[in-house]
């Protein structure tokens, strides 16, 4: 079985590693030369939105999914009427606008902060006098890592902002903390949930996650399958499926949704009975699914701009290295760091010990 | 950093995988386009004799290794006057020829049943009369999966024998189970032991594996610690080693070393906290090695000629699929499935279970 990945970043990257075991075989597509997942497979060079290179992309493939959720949404729908694709563009495409996004959770039940779209400063204006400050101007497309967002705090802030492109106001979210659920499911219908994570972040990049978050209540854990649960069904989904999410004083606020493997689940590599990269190709191709469940705390550690001291990481007994084979650069992710602790290990803790040491090696 | 791998068969294959999550690429050279590491990297085919295919292996790259025994000692010994080449050379050469392995344990004080070499059917009739029946006869070179041996049991067998290149007669071992015990040295001197393996095998060709081998007692385990350590320490040795042992009612008895990673570690991918493979890349680089502890029981089982019902081994949670990209064919080794135990479970029944499952499916 060959899979077609659009995007041959990190995320492919784990994504091949994870199915050479399963017996399969690899396409990645990507815009450089130079892109991570290229040594473990077939590599195509081009534009998404080149027809000439979806043809050839498409050549000899059983089966197409992406590791990205920018991937032309045309290009998606071409793909689809020729091949398998999955996740659903439908999904990709809702998950490519705020606005969209937003208004699908409304749909779905899902509680998001209050929204409003905005296309000029005029409506801008207009939504503040409605939602109130503090409040967040994102555009609604191309945002990620916290890119393409301007807080607004004050008056002054709300005179200084610009509306450039298709936006969206969003009332500030006063949070206790941010976690995310990743679901899989299978085109054959089987769902499994990984424990939730509980995130940081640092410049709007995930600096660190611990999963399971601790001390969640299992309400809240429910709540979280319960939302993904009615994203999976609307779309009639198939593969990993994430939704960021902030825990306030009244339940569960959608942030954002990703219809891919994500940043926050990448201590399942060693974390989990099997990964959320194996997981996901098992469901795009309709195999059972592999256990998801850590009633141990994991840890990961984003490796951000330069490496530190490699030796030093590889001495340390309950760490696991992954490097995506990318150059230096100043916040760039580079790798992470998998920690796998045990039964009642403060990871919390654990964490900080090994983010002081990274840093100072 | 860049590694040669000499072969590129599964071995190859799973360096490959263990191999880039530490930021490694790979060149392999293999006598066949179609092998199983191939998509894992820069492929080179050519004849392992070939001098212009050397030149054009050894360009650019940091170091060398190999993942089988029968790579010639003189490419070894060339490619080893430019770049790094480990595990060493001397002791490929050594695991190249039975009377050699077995000179080299005798000298080391590890225990070989009784041997001669015998380049003639006269040879063999002396040796017969020296160490008796039953005996086994082997060729001294290119033997591998119980290929190029004869019991010999009756005169009528020793009459029927025939000795047409270079062998060694060995005395029959009355063993109550073969083990193997697998250690790692690092070049800067690191050393660490998975738990001994039981093995066993059909045809000559290993279909499962328990590891650690149940009930073994502590003194036949620092025993074969204490023999593999006298091997590596002979020969200055970085890397995977392989010693496979018969346990007797007077100790345990060497069968043969493998300067290599080992099909009987291949339970160490999910099983242990750093795999062999990975172990073996940190070692010949000098990087620190990983924990290699596995209290609870784990299995392997080989999948050989045909694959079983794949979505049915998926299905088992206590199941890691691992398949090599092989053509069938009867005999061959087309994957491995490594089953993960809990404390205390029985897993030879477990294994007994699979194994009828499998066939039936």
């Amino acid at each position: 079985v060959k899979i077609g990945v659009i995007g041959a970043g990190q995320l492919g990257r784990m994504l091949g590693l994870a199915g050479y075991p399963l017996g399969l075989t690899f396409r990645f597509w990507d815009l450089t030369q130079d892109s991570p997942a290229f040594p473990l497979g077939e590599n195509m060079v081009g534009a998404y939105d080149d027809s000439e290179a979806l043809e050839r992309f498409a050549s000899g493939l059983d089966l197409v999914t992406y590791e990205f959720e920018n991937v032309p949404v045309s290009t998606a729908e071409n793909l689809a009427a020729r091949l398998p694709v999955w996740p659903p563009p439908a999904a990709l495409a809702v998950s490519q606008d705020r606005l969209s996004e937003r208004t699908c959770f409304a749909k779905l039940g899902i509680p998001n902060p209050p929204y409003i779209g905005v296309n000029s400063k005029d409506e801008l204006e207009d939504a503040v006098r409605t939602i109130g400050l503090p409040a967040v101007l994102k555009t609604r497309r191309l945002g990620y890592d916290g890119k393409g967002q301007q807080l607004l705090t004050t008056a002054a802030d709300l005179a200084a902002a610009t509306v450039s492109v298709p936006s969206i106001l969003e009332g500030f979210v006063s949070f206790s903390r941010e976690l995310s659920i990743i679901a899989v499911r299978s085109t054959a219908g089987e769902t499994h949930f990984y424990p939730l994570a509980e995130n940081h972040h640092g410049d709007g990049i995930l600096r660190w996650s611990i999963a399971p978050a601790p001390g969640l209540r299992l309400e809240l854990e429910a709540m979280a399958r319960d939302y993904a649960t009615r994203v999976l069904d609307a779309f009639g989904y198939a593969g990993a499926f994430t939704i960021e999410l902030f825990e306030t004083g009244s339940g569960l606020i959608a942030n954002e949704m990703a219809p891919r493997v994500h940043n926050s689940g990448h201590w399942t590599i060693e974390g989990s009975p099997v990964s959320q990269f194996e997981n996901h190709l098992r469901a795009i191709l309709g195999w059972p699914l592999g256990p998801t469940e850590r009633p141990e705390p994991a840890g990961l550690i984003n490796l951000l701009g330069t490496l530190p001291d490699l030796r030093w990481v590889l001495s340390q007994p309950d760490v696991h290295l992954h490097l995506y084979g990318k150059q230096s650069r100043p916040g760039r992710k580079l790798g992470h760091l998998t920690v796998t602790g045990h039964p009642g290990e403060d990871m919390k803790s654990r964490l900080a010990e090994l983010l002081a040491s990274l840093n100072s090696t």
